[in-house]
């Protein structure tokens, strides 16, 4: 009997990553490119095909002869799984991407929201389905999360839960993307990292996260850059990565007084980056704030790295193919 | 046949209410008394008892007869239901109430903690247990709630779900009767607003809320009061219920962009005095920082009153039975 092949994908602002799964969810074959969202819906959807033909070729088999693709996508999914309703970072409004893809593709695909995927991936393949109440939090550029309450994904009246980095934790804080002042994300994800830097530097502070000399416009903090600031000592980097950890050990303790679970998973690239100096320090905000009751938590960074969002896809794929 | 009767118990700090319900949750006969905490642990279990048999005096029934009794408690309950392990507001620790009332009414009583007994009243009587996703909050000298998440009332991995009053809301707020700055609870319960006045007054501000020349110690603000003073135009009275207004505001919008529930249900009794006043400022409030997808939420106050607690006991009881 021939293997069956299920194949996920993360689709990010910044890259898609595809992998070619067993049906015991092993991932076997992965590819990988830039998203490069300025070549708009066509463009992007063209390199999501161009990834998974990449890993599936490694793997030597035929798109078209895999039980299905799933994807996790950075934004709001129609409640049929058809439309990108709204994707901020790559700019989508309302693309019909289930039925472009499975057009070029000539196999079935599966739509679902990145940070909720990713969630299922950790929930269903590192802690098999056992906790019966899990939050997993991924920390990047932006900041989401996917909940698992009574044993079940959370998905809310209509669909919209898990929205962690909307959780006001100071009514007086830095405005949010989403227009709401003191955000969690607007306090503590990697594009707030980048605009207190941005701000230190202007006002004069020096910083390995910025070299003058250099004469490449100042655009971003890439984890990788900022892992390798604060083990070298740099005190800006290390002060707002301090911040980070405080924001998101509050979060953690308020999700955990709301909905007591036993495991609190963390992922996303700053976290696969700084898990080491990050998870002490979130875990001790965390347990401070917590009640008694709630403290049996185990605040983990998870062991899938950047394969959860792949691994929660090709799941995806698998419970409905 | 002879009708099949139920005893719900609400057991609050102040006063304990018990109500005799049909096997269709319906309130036949109440009846009320004062609390008197200072009577330690045997003398309010005497009250219980008393206010028990005063309900169902009142119906005409022998509690013995009774198909049994249910009990919200303010404090934490054994995962037994036998034992209240720890109630505050009582000074009670480690209490086996189960026993003892079993013992004295010679039927037998099941024990819930307050908060989520009247959540359950409030779904399961209100809503006739349609909302799949639907939080209760009460407001009160405590600040507390029931979630119900997947259709199913969430206990959490150890029981200890729904700490909504342990919220952190502003890190730099004042400490709460926890220990943690800036909890939900520090910032906009009865407490609090008693610490606000109580401040202000000492400052030399003048308020309804209290008379210099009454001769009386001035150690709470009740409900109605500070609707009379609220009514009054008393212009401290109506700033901290904005404030209170303002933090369960936010309070909502967080847990709507983490739950996405259909309803939140309002209780406790500043929402039975004062909720004409309050429910449009904390609806703008909540409104103003929910996600757009979280938006279609009702967000209004329990129908139930004071009974949310007994009718929940008492449901509680006619589950167990």
């Amino acid at each position: 009997m021939t293997e069956e092949h299920y194949i996920g994908v993360d689709l990010g602002g910044t890259k898609i990553l595809a992998g070619v799964f067993d049906s015991d969810h092993n991932c076997l074959f992965t590819d990988k490119n830039k998203t490069k969202a300025e070549l708009g819906y066509e463009g992007v959807t063209a390199r999501i095909v161009e990834t998974i033909r990449g890993a599936a070729h490694l793997t030597g088999i035929d798109v078209a002869n895999s039980k299905g693709v799933g994807i996790g996508a950075p934004g709001t999914i129609s409640a049929d799984g058809s439309t990108v309703l709204f994707a901020p970072n790559l700019d989508w409004r309302d693309v019909p991407l289930k039925a472009d893809l499975e057009a070029e593709l000539g196999c079935p695909v599966w739509l679902g929201n990145d940070c909720s995927v990713a969630a299922m991936g950790i929930h269903r393949s590192e802690f098999e389905s056992k906790p019966r109440d899990m939050v997993s939090i991924f920390l990047g550029t932006g900041i989401g999360a996917g909940i698992i309450t009574n044993g079940a994904f959370l998905s809310g009246a209509t669909q919209a839960a898990g929205e962690v980095g909307h959780m006001v934790l100071d009514p007086d804080g830095p405005v949010c993307g989403c227009g709401t002042k003191g955000c969690y994300e607007a306090l503590a994800s990697r594009t707030a990292i980048f605009n207190k830097v941005k701000a230190a530097v202007e006002a004069g502070e020096k910083t390995l996260l910025f070299d003058p000399e250099s004469g490449k416009p100042f655009n971003k903090v890439r984890s990788g850059k900022l892992r390798r600031a604060v083990e070298a000592g740099d005190e800006l980097a290390t002060r707002v990565l301090d911040e980070t950890c405080l924001y998101t050990g509050i979060a953690i303790a308020n999700l955990c007084n709301l909905l007591n679970p036993e495991i609190v998973a963390l992922g996303g690239g700053m976290i696969e980056q700084l898990h080491e100096t990050m998870l002490p320090k979130i875990t001790e905000a965390a347990v401070d704030r917590m009640m008694p009751g709630a403290r049996q938590v185990s605040i983990v960074a998870t062991k899938l790295g950047d394969h959860a969002g792949i691994t929660g896809a090709a799941i995806l794929a698998c419970d409905h193919a």
